[in-house]
Formats: structure tokens, C-alpha cells, sequence
């Protein structure tokens, strides 16, 4: 196995979450043990960065400061949206032979993944020898191979806690809550708010991903069901969820604003949920309705991150430079669950997981649409990790005196 | 002094906050203690539990489970909205009568209050010796008399972690964030994201409290100015902030609903977060322009609590059986600081604590009204705690090699 030499750029790309700079902390420092690494470089504003040479020397940074960026959400480097096309990924590559780069690894989404592909592939047409890896990063948790993502378990658990706590509000002060949660095509962020439940009747108690097509008289008659049962109803609604005919039900209300990929912008806007709110307004008699949209706090809020998702997050950057560095290969690092819950890391082709992505298979929704199952619970529970403890009083009630 | 000897009755009004539950359990821990306590209840639902003698008996409750409860955020008796009048208070008169209950205990804001004062006077008109405290609790800080409340402190945690990680989001990806934080009349909880801050260019860049009038031309020309300077804008607004003619700037947008005190309300729906987007996106060139409403998160959710928050939660319950069980008193818990950072309690009359409540002073605020001053840091910061760190990279810029 020859061995190259050279230096290691890294870069951040997509949409931050809780635990992408541990990734990138773990590329670092794992890059620095070996004597085949000159220097560490990051570029900042990832590809943005790359082509316009907009580099930090990782060399020279502490491991303090590094250790305390590790535990910091949102990418450190910086990120972009940028999808690059062959000409920008020529680009990227030139820049990396400018600076005797020779492994670049890029810690993203499924874009970043194919972004990787094209230079990886520019680089050997070439004849440059580069190796590319992509780590892997996404709230949505739909990148293909992989069993999940980094950067999902914190923002499920995110998502678990603030469902756990407005399943508690919404039982001191009974009506029916609705938050809508991130994520466009894929529901599994949506999904870890079943994670929230303890007691039987507890919110959330209807679940609703783009993966279902949702009518208004669907969403209304669930929603009357459980307002009866239960007295009050807490309803976790993804934000990319579609009526039948599949258009996204928010997009008729964002303005029209479109991100670099050509997609709708669904967040960062209420208007989803105060249109399901007006929904329950107009044709139910219940009071007292509000709606929630968690937004970018369930991406970056500080100090709520899962434990497995912080270390698998530092293993997948870690892992990067030993497939690159040490074994001098090219690929995608992806997961592998081997126990209940134990995993391990292999390297994907990086062909397999660009651009396309997954959504949550049909056996993690119940029948009705409205709800996950069990098996969804089983898997996502590690990932998020166990939440803070929460009770409610148990206490024999006291016989009336004037039973008015 | 006179002992009384009898039973507490206990109950939680108006929204809940994280640590409500730490003041029900440090009253309910503390009663039991005293030999004149025959037995302790829970009312369920605040007032209305108590007219409808929807009583748990918390004499028989564990300790584990109380303590698991005191850690649970929201109310956990379950709470009401209901402003009782003089005849509902008569009613509440009646049934502690009936129930030989001698100490009321009601943790809430300057409603609750009222609804203790008004019980008080009619109790004693009657010649039924009853004792009534006011356990201070309010996430908007507003109550007259004490230094801050309890739920005040966990609630600024909540915004200002939020604001961290948000400020982080936004510098990754650069734009105008706008976040909307609860308080329809007072600042206090919106001013709290300035204690996200730690380098000299964190957001939020600029903060709006309701005291403070704001116009559309304000707006939009600090926020033109901060991202000139910045490169991106993070924004704190308070939902109740108002135009120059005085008029909540939600109102108009929220279809009218009105809660039992007559107020419009304005959580639960992402209306203002939205127009304030519109604002942006009209006169301004910028682009990528995303609003949240934190919401029902920041009062709820679970495992974000102020430990010092937590602490005197716990102690102005346990205050409320010293005060009236064992010293035969009647009155509003209130929290004197002492020392920086230390507090004492004492007990403030229900009068004077009573309907009326407090805004920001003005010392807290900046003369251009779009920040919060060092002297509010220096209030704010103890109630919330430090936050968790958080750290950017340090490290020297590489030079450039194609220079294009």
C-alpha cells in the first residue's frame, strides 16, 4: 500500500447541527498523529472556501480550543449551500493541488457526498492523486447505506425534550398543541417526538410525516378523536408534510423564497402551523389552539446533545482520516449497527450515497398514517439517548365535602 | 402566637414555568413536617380544583415521587386560567372551610395573587381564620415587590442557550434570524438573549422589548446598519412589542382570539416572527431572512432549568409553610438579593403584590431602544445561570497560493 504525502483540508457544508464539529475535531486531531500529514488545513464556508482559498491552519490550534469547539453546535468552519457543479469541483481540485492537498474530506448531506464523487472522479481523470471522503452529517437523517446520521440523535433529542415538555404544558392547560418540526422530504425528526411519550396518554398523540399524504378532513378527524379521548391533543407535523395531490402543504404560504438548490424554503416561517391551527379553529368548537414551530433551534440549541450521537459524530470525523490517511482510500464513512445498541464504521463508495436520499420505511408508520410504531422506537431511542427523568403525582384524591 | 391546627391545601394558577413544580413540592415537603398539619392536599387545575374540591391528598404521596415531580417542568397539579371574582373566592372560602383547610397556598403571578388577597379578606369577614400565601412564580419576571421570580431565571436560560446556538447557525450560514421570545408587557425574558453573548460580534446584534415603542423604520434601518456591520443580523423582538400609537404589533395578525382576561393573544402562532420577515425582505436587499417564535418551549421544556432558578423555586414553597404554619402569617413570598449573588426571603404584603405588575426599568435599557444595558447583565445573569461553553476556532489564516 503506497502512502501518500501531503497536507489534509476539511470543510463543513449544509445545514449545522448540534454535534458536526466534533467531526470535524476528530478529522483534526486524528489527522495530526500521522507523519504522512504535513498540515491541517479548514477552509471556511466549505466549497466556497475551498475554491477561494479561504483557509485556517488546523496545524497550529489547540487542542483546548479544539476540544471546546467540539462541544460547540453549529459549524465551526462555517458553512454554505453551494452545490458545486463539475466546473466548481475542478475548481476545488485545482485549489487542492495548489496547496499539495491529498486528502479532503468533507463532512455534509448527500450533496456533499456527491460534491465529494466529482472531485474524487475530477481528480483521478487528472491524474492528481487526491483522497476524498465524505463525513457524514444531516438532521434529516436520510443519507442512503448508513444505518443513521450524526447530527439526527441530538436534534431528535431536541425534539423529544420539546415535545415532552409541551406534552406537560399542554396537560396543565388542556387544548390542542401543534409543532411542526424540520424536515423536507425525510420524517425522522418528526418521528423522535413519539420518543417524548411516557405515560400512556401522553402527547405527542398524532405524528404526521411527508411521508403520508395528509387531507384537511384526515388531519381535523384525527384530531377530534383524540381531543375527545383525551381532553387535549398534541400533534408533532413535519414541516414538509403534503396534501394528497403531494404539494407541500406550506409551500403555498412561504412567498415564494427559494434556497440555491431550487427547493421552497419551508422553514423559518410560522405559516404552516398557524394554518393547521386555523384548521382546527374553523372546524372544531375547541378553544383553546396554538401552534409552534421549533425552527432552527432544534438544530443548534446549545446544551441539548445525545451522548451516542456526540461520540459517533467524533468517531466518523476520526474515522475519515484513517480510511484517507492511513489507508488511503476514498469513500463515504457510514454506520453499521451491530448490537442493541453497538455499532461500527465502514467505508461506503461514494457513488451510493450521493444525491439521492431515503425517507423512513413504511414499517416505522402505522397503518392510519397518523402515528409511528414500535419499531421506529426501538431504533431511535439510542440514538437520542434516554431523556431527562419527568413524573407526575401519584396521590389518592380526597372525598368530597360539598359536591356542589 | 396563636397556632393554628388544620390542613394546607396547595395549588399551581396561570402558565406553568420549569421549576413550579420545585415550590408545590418545597411547600407540600415542608407542611408535612409541622405537627399542626393534619393533612396536605393538591388542588387539581388552580382555583377551579379548589371550587370543584378536586383535591389529591399529597400527605400520602412518597418522597421519590414528590422529588421526581419537583424535577418535572409544568405544572403538575395542572393549572387554570380562571380569574376568580368575589364570589369565586367566597366559593374558595367555603370549601377550605369545609375541608378544615387553615393554609392555602397559591403559586402563581400577580392574578394568583389577587385571588389570595381576595380570599384573605373575605375568610376574615367571615371570622374563619384562614392563612393565604402568594408563592411568587412568573417565566415574564413582572411581579412588584421581589427582586425577580422564580420560573424567570430557567425561561432566560432556555432564550439565551437559544440565542447561542442560533447566533452559531447564523454565522455558519449568514442572514437575518429573527427570533420572537414571550412577555406582553414586559422585556424581561426578551432581554435575556443579550446573556448569549460572549465575543465582542455574538447576536443577538439587536433586542425589542414592549417597553420600548418600535416602528417599521426602526426596524429595518438598526437592522440595515447591524448587518452592514456584521455581514448577518440576529434579532430579539418580544411579542408584545408595539407600534408609536401604542398598539401590540401581533395584534393584528393573531384572528382575534382572546384569552379569559380579555387579552389578545399572542403566543402560539408565528404571525409577528413572519410580518417582521416581510418587513425585511420589502425594504431590504438581503436574501436569506428567517423568523422563529420560540414559543411554548421556552416555559416548558424539558431539561433546560436554571440551578439557582431551581433552588429558590424550591425555597419561597418551603417559605410558605414557615410562614404560615409555623409564624401564623399571611402574605406574598418575596426574594431580597443580598449579595452578589445571594438572596433572603421575606414575606411582602398580598396588597402589594397583588394586579399590578412591573416592566424593565428603564436603566436596563439603551437610550436607541434596541438593547439592553451592562446593568441588566449584571441582574440577569446569576437568575440564569452560566451557560454552557461554546468556542470558536483559533487559528492562523493560511496564505493564499492561486490568488484568483
Amino acid at each position: 500500500m503506497s502512502t501518500l504525502q501531503g497536507n489534509v483540508l476539511v470543510a463543513q457544508g449544509g445545514g449545522p447541527t448540534a454535534v458536526i464539529n466534533q467531526s470535524l475535531v476528530g478529522a483534526v486531531l486524528e489527522s495530526r498523529k500521522f507523519p504522512n500529514v504535513d498540515r491541517v488545513y479548514g477552509a471556511q464556508h466549505g466549497v466556497r472556501g475551498v475554491v477561494n482559498e479561504d483557509f485556517l491552519d488546523l496545524t497550529e490550534t489547540t487542542v483546548n480550543n479544539l476540544e471546546a469547539v467540539a462541544n460547540t453546535p453549529s459549524s465551526a468552519m462555517c458553512s454554505t449551500r453551494d452545490k458545486p457543479d463539475v466546473d466548481y469541483c475542478q475548481d476545488i481540485f485545482r485549489v487542492c493541488q495548489a496547496h499539495n492537498v491529498r486528502f479532503f474530506f468533507y463532512i455534509g448531506g448527500n450533496d456533499s457526498a456527491d460534491t465529494c464523487r466529482i472531485v474524487h472522479e475530477e481528480s483521478a481523470k487528472a491524474g492528481y492523486d487526491l483522497r476524498v471522503i465524505h463525513v457524514p452529517k444531516t438532521i434529516d437523517n436520510d443519507l442512503k447505506v448508513t444505518d443513521h446520521c450524526p447530527g439526527y440523535g441530538s436534534a431528535a433529542r431536541f425534539v423529544a425534550q420539546a415535545f415532552a415538555g409541551a406534552n406537560l404544558d399542554n396537560r396543565a392547560l388542556p387544548g390542542v398543541y401543534i409543532a411542526v418540526v424540520m424536515g423536507r422530504h425525510a420524517g425522522f425528526l418528526t418521528a423522535a417526538a413519539a420518543l417524548a411519550r411516557r405515560y400512556e396518554d401522553d402527547g405527542p398523540h398524532l405524528i404526521y410525516l411527508p411521508e403520508r399524504p395528509l387531507s384537511k378532513e384526515q388531519f381535523v378527524g384525527d384530531l377530534k378523536a383524540a381531543y375527545d379521548k383525551h381532553g387535549r391533543c398534541v400533534v408533532a407535523v413535519s414541516e414538509g408534510v403534503s396534501d394528497p395531490s403531494g404539494q407541500a402543504i406550506a409551500s403555498q404560504f412561504t412567498g415564494g423564497e427559494k434556497d440555491a438548490h431550487g427547493n421552497i424554503q419551508l422553514s423559518g416561517t410560522g405559516a404552516l402551523g398557524d394554518l393547521l391551527s386555523s384548521w382546527v379553529r374553523n372546524e372544531t368548537n375547541i378553544k383553546r389552539v396554538r401552534a409552534d414551530t421549533f425552527g432552527y433551534l432544534q438544530r443548534s440549541f446549545l446544551g441539548c446533545v445525545s451522548e451516542v450521537d456526540q461520540r459517533e459524530a467524533r468517531d466518523v470525523g476520526e474515522k475519515a482520516a484513517h480510511f484517507a490517511v492511513s489507508q488511503n482510500k476514498s469513500g463515504s464513512v457510514a454506520i453499521r449497527r451491530v448490537g442493541d445498541y453497538a455499532v461500527e464504521y465502514f467505508l461506503a463508495e461514494l457513488k451510493d450515497v450521493a444525491r439521492e436520499s431515503v425517507e423512513v420505511p413504511g414499517h416505522f408508520i402505522n397503518d392510519a398514517g397518523n402515528d409511528v410504531t414500535d419499531a421506529f422506537i426501538k431504533y431511535a431511542r439510542p440514538l437520542a439517548g434516554e431523556l431527562p427523568d419527568f413524573a407526575r403525582i401519584s396521590a389518592p384524591a380526597v372525598p368530597k365535602v360539598l359536591n356542589k
